[in-house]
């Protein structure tokens, strides 16, 4: 490891992906990318939590059945969401028969299993893993802030969270698309403590990774095709180019944000764009993956974010630490 | 991996560990084998998840001092705990300067960070980490169950939570100690809803974890010195050794479980013993690694229980997945 980033000896291929996006993300600018567009994000389930894990399940069994493989097929499964114990996770995987690591860094969750699971495939400790992440608008708002009964007036720098499902076959077997290092964050908190303003929150986090992974690698923002954080939205991205600036990194128009690209933000009404563990893994996983697999992108930062928070932490009043991974991504 | 297993190519040594003990576990027969005893559980905090925090803080503070070792020598942290998005770990991490992979599998979590950081750390990926775990009696009991000032009666299949916080620090580094495979579980789920009987909803995942390790490593139990499971208490492990029994594995003196050994019984009103956490993290980094650095243990196959539910899963009616993982560990 050297500052903070690790080089997979041998590559790691992403080789197949799979996405099932919620209703009004399947009205968004990317639908046609999607895998499964859900037209209800109650999947006729008795909760919204019943119907995350549903959705959850269903993407890891699209998975197999897109890379032709089982269950039984698979050496581990690194699995995050955002409820409470991730319990989409937990209880989506009783209903398989993978061995299970389960991981939390909130919405930088996606990118910590692919280091993860890279780490144990490029160096031959497993021959293959499923990596996945979800997160329901409904879910996480009567979590984190209130029931949507209560019909509360979103602030000005609310995001969405996204309602989605995500999940990547990593394998050391050749195909396209490469994994070759990722950048492990350190947690940083800058005093913000309103627990609407995520891009506030994690746009330091952002800044604190990107240094370090550009360090590492000697490489500077033009050597990507795109460097996309996970879903700091319009505010936090506009925040992340102002710090970066500052540091003298200049991000340009090979920078954006998976927050940002989910939603129209005209005449969808998502304030300052998407959120959630699974915002970056639905974008990722279907329109960037794709753009990728056309060879349109062929070296792209992918840098998720995580807001640290749980509720008990907002009512007593904390402030937020957040938390950044970045893997580079490239066409073989 | 063959059958659940990864076989480190060459041995992590856990070259140091430390602890702290909350007032009952100071009270109960280990208390000789602790770092560090609390005499109250508050730890003149305002709330008892920042007593959490801060107990984990300096737990692995007190790892750091011990191995002569500043937070900037430690290439990774792997945390986690019981508090919903595991803010313990989160908010510790803000406090250090350590990359930070967060991780959850209740009350198998040590083994699991254990796994991960002996993956990166034996293949060369990473030179050393830090693994750590908190639970908390006060903050556990009001998440998962009844807040205490309500003053519930207790179920007789009732455990008690360890408050404590426990540290690893693994290495490449020769010492006495060496991890040598780890078994990765699966999640089951045997239909028990009752958030009280931990040890009867751990039980099968034991079992499960167990008899991929043995198969894999093509070992008995009479080839360890001790098999200890992390939580089961009295009435788990009864029920392991009879779920194991009906398999064909005799699990006879040399097995225990950190929940039987970390309370007395008698006197300490502990129901069926200690749980959490950081139950198989006190038991394990105290007393059981002081055995193996006297050589009175040579090899232990450490097995740590998760139960991984959720507050909302149990009011919503939902039976219980659990999981173990078990990692074997060696005198050098």
């Amino acid at each position: 490891m050297k500052n903070q980033t690790i080089f997979f000896p041998k590559p790691v291929y992403i080789s197949e992906t799979a996405t099932i996006a919620g209703p009004k993300e399947s009205e968004g600018p990317l639908q046609k990318y999607f895998h499964y567009c859900l037209k209800d994000d109650l999947l006729k389930q008795k909760s919204h939590e019943h119907a995350e894990i549903k959705m959850h399940t269903a993407v890891i069994n699209q998975l197999l059945q897109r890379a032709h493989l089982s269950a039984k097929d698979i050496d581990c499964a690194f699995a995050g969401d955002l409820l409470d114990e991730i319990i989409s996770s937990n209880f989506t995987m009783r209903e398989t028969d993978i061995p299970f690591l389960g991981v939390y860094n909130a919405c930088a969750t996606l990118a910590e299993s692919y280091i993860l699971a890279s780490s144990m495939i490029s160096t031959g400790l497993i021959k293959n893993a499923v990596c996945s992440v979800s997160s329901h608008f409904a879910t996480a708002e009567r979590q984190y802030r209130y029931p949507l009964e209560l019909g509360s007036q979103r602030t000005p720098l609310a995001q969405w969270t996204v309602t989605a499902a995500a999940a990547s076959y990593l394998t050391s077997e050749k195909s396209d698309i490469k994994i070759t290092c990722g950048t492990v964050g350190k947690v940083t908190d800058y005093g913000v403590s309103d627990a609407n303003d995520m891009g506030g929150v994690m746009a330091p986090a952002a800044l604190s990774t990107l240094l370090a992974h550009l360090k590492a690698t000697g490489t500077s923002p033009t050597d990507y095709d795109l460097i996309l954080t996970g879903d700091l939205g319009h505010s936090g991205s506009r925040l992340l180019v102002k710090l970066a600036e500052k540091e003298g990194v200049t991000l340009g128009t090979n920078y954006t944000d998976c927050g940002i690209l989910v939603y129209n933000r005209e005449g969808q009404d998502v304030g300052q764009g998407g959120s959630g563990a699974c915002c970056c893994g639905l974008v990722f996983n279907s329109y960037i993956f794709k753009k990728m697999k056309e060879g349109r992108l062929k070296k792209v930062l992918f840098m998720p974010t995580g807001a640290l928070l749980s509720k008990t932490s907002s009512l007593q009043g904390e402030s937020i630490p957040a938390i950044c991974h970045a893997v580079s991504i490239e066409v073989e």
